[in-house]
């Protein structure tokens, strides 16, 4: 390459590194990139990162819950606006469940911030990725973590709403579905407690309905609706809502009449329910503005964490309720 | 680390580079393990890749198109199989098309293998990748690139077998519907134009019928489905076939007396409507058989790039057609 460019090899070492400590001359330094080009020369991420003591690097574990298309939006959009304040992210994938080991092999690819969608990481974790020279740790899920900033999403709120809008009305048997699929209990314990927080000390009473996503399962549970006297079902998210309530139209029960149904996540299938569902709408934070925050928190490594209440929820009333 | 372990400077360093060139005891370098651990250090990723010359990261651009249930379920199979076999994948994020420009960029990371959904990347790209110490650049896609593996997943398949059904099932006037959303032409072009070879040089016509993700532009097509003259729609999946269905149900259109149609993907929400949905069930490969199409490609980087054809399609026959 320096013979390309016509320049010393050390020249070149300067040039392409961006060492500052040498001045070297505007046509020089264009002539030695043009060559780089040339030559197909691609700098190594990691020795850069080596030399600068940090990368541009955004590192997110894959989830480990399965992502629906209301989170798959958001993830989408959170990548996109990384991307435009010059972020690289990656999505480090298939590990299990969090923990102070995978935050060690997180650690390696030394990210400058580290996203963390879920529960699982600890104080001990967050210790590990601050020392391996992680600027920023930023929890996205049910509780704060003692060292990272945290953005709280409280799925208890999801199940509040409902569970209130049933009551009003005029609801007082109440069935919850809770999902048996692996890596859904973050939001469904949430959601259910919900529910029964907003029915505390009311007439109402909860009952909690495990139920696999499944048309076997849903006809099971339909076919056992009138001896479980329920007059209403918080159905956990719109997808099991559809499942359920096909189920029960099948078994003969009304809905709303004999069975009030309200979904969550506001998705499109919803609306071409027919009763059309009522449902949670859920708000995530914009991914631009988590993107400002992490760009922020990078920014000043010292800053004391902060923990933000991201998630909001409203009730969308439809025919279903 | 050094005092700690009660070992030389020099020790430590050999010990967690694991240079064989130097012979250390087993208790001392276990004396060096434990006190690593102790003091929470962390390898560095990017040091060890520089000193190997290669990684275990098989790098997978971010899909540029929304992921449905069934590509995400197969990422998602893909990531834990290749976890098995001792890869970290990383998902890089953000970039927008695919080109030679971000080829560098996941060039820089030095993955051992790059795995690349969709289209886009080119001869060049592949020159890059491997010119930096890529050892397999595996496409998944509809066409295979010079240099590159290539699974390919043919989508004009899946078209040609919804055609195919229609026909026989004595259709002649087929609509199919052309999602508008960005991203999706990669999979709706060959999709239309595997109907198009199905019925060519028979009696049968094909409309193409562009449609946007909403109620409303649904609710305009179902509108003119009288003068239209069509008695059949491919609905491009089983996402699109069910706001179609609600469109021409609510236009009073009879499915499948007035109107057949199939959807693909065999997605669960197809057979919870009703008339229960037709559709393209569409077999994508295991991921265990990717991973270890991926493995292989590494150990040998010298093989001849090899092509498979990877993507199965058959028809659901239920009520709607």
């Amino acid at each position: 390459m320096a013979r390309l460019a016509g320049v010393s090899r050390a020249t070149v070492s300067y040039v392409l590194n961006n060492t500052s400590a040498v001045r070297i001359s505007e046509p020089t330094r264009r002539r030695v990139h043009e060559a780089a080009k040339e030559l197909g020369y691609v700098p190594h991420a990691a020795a850069r990162s080596l030399r600068a003591g940090h990368s541009r690097m955004v590192l997110m574990p894959a989830p480990t819950f399965p992502v629906g298309p209301l989170y798959g939006q958001f993830l989408s959009d959170l990548q996109v606006a990384l991307g435009r304040l010059d972020y690289t992210v990656v999505q480090y994938g298939g590990a299990g469940p969090y923990g102070d080991e995978a935050a060690r092999a997180w650690a390696e690819l030394r990210p400058v911030a580290v996203l963390v969608p879920g529960a699982g990481l600890g104080p001990k974790g967050v210790t590990v990725l601050k020392r391996s020279g992680a600027r920023a740790v930023v929890t996205l899920g049910p509780e704060s973590v003692e060292g990272a900033h945290a953005l709280l999403m409280d799925h208890e709120a999801v199940g509040h709403c409902a569970g209130s809008h049933l009551y009003d009305r005029g609801r007082r048997r109440i069935g919850v579905l809770v999902p048996e699929e692996d890596g859904l209990e973050s939001f469904s314990t949430p959601r259910l407690a919900g529910v029964r927080h907003a029915l505390h000390g009311t007439d109402a009473t909860v009952t909690a309905l495990p139920l696999g996503y499944e048309e076997e399962a849903a006809a099971r549970l339909a076919a056992r609706w009138r001896e479980l006297g329920l007059d209403a079902v918080f159905a956990y998210n719109d997808e099991y809502a559809m499942l359920l309530m096909r189920a029960l139209h099948d078994e003969g029960v009304r809905i709303p009449e004999d069975a009030a149904v309200i979904g969550a996540d506001d998705l499109m299938l919803g609306r071409l329910l027919r009763p059309r569902l009522s449902t949670v709408h859920i708000e995530l934070p914009s991914g631009r503005d988590l993107a400002e925050l992490v760009d922020h928190a990078v920014r000043d490594p010292g800053a004391a964490p902060e923990t933000h209440k991201v998630l909001g929820a409203t009730v969308v009333h439809r025919d279903s309720s």
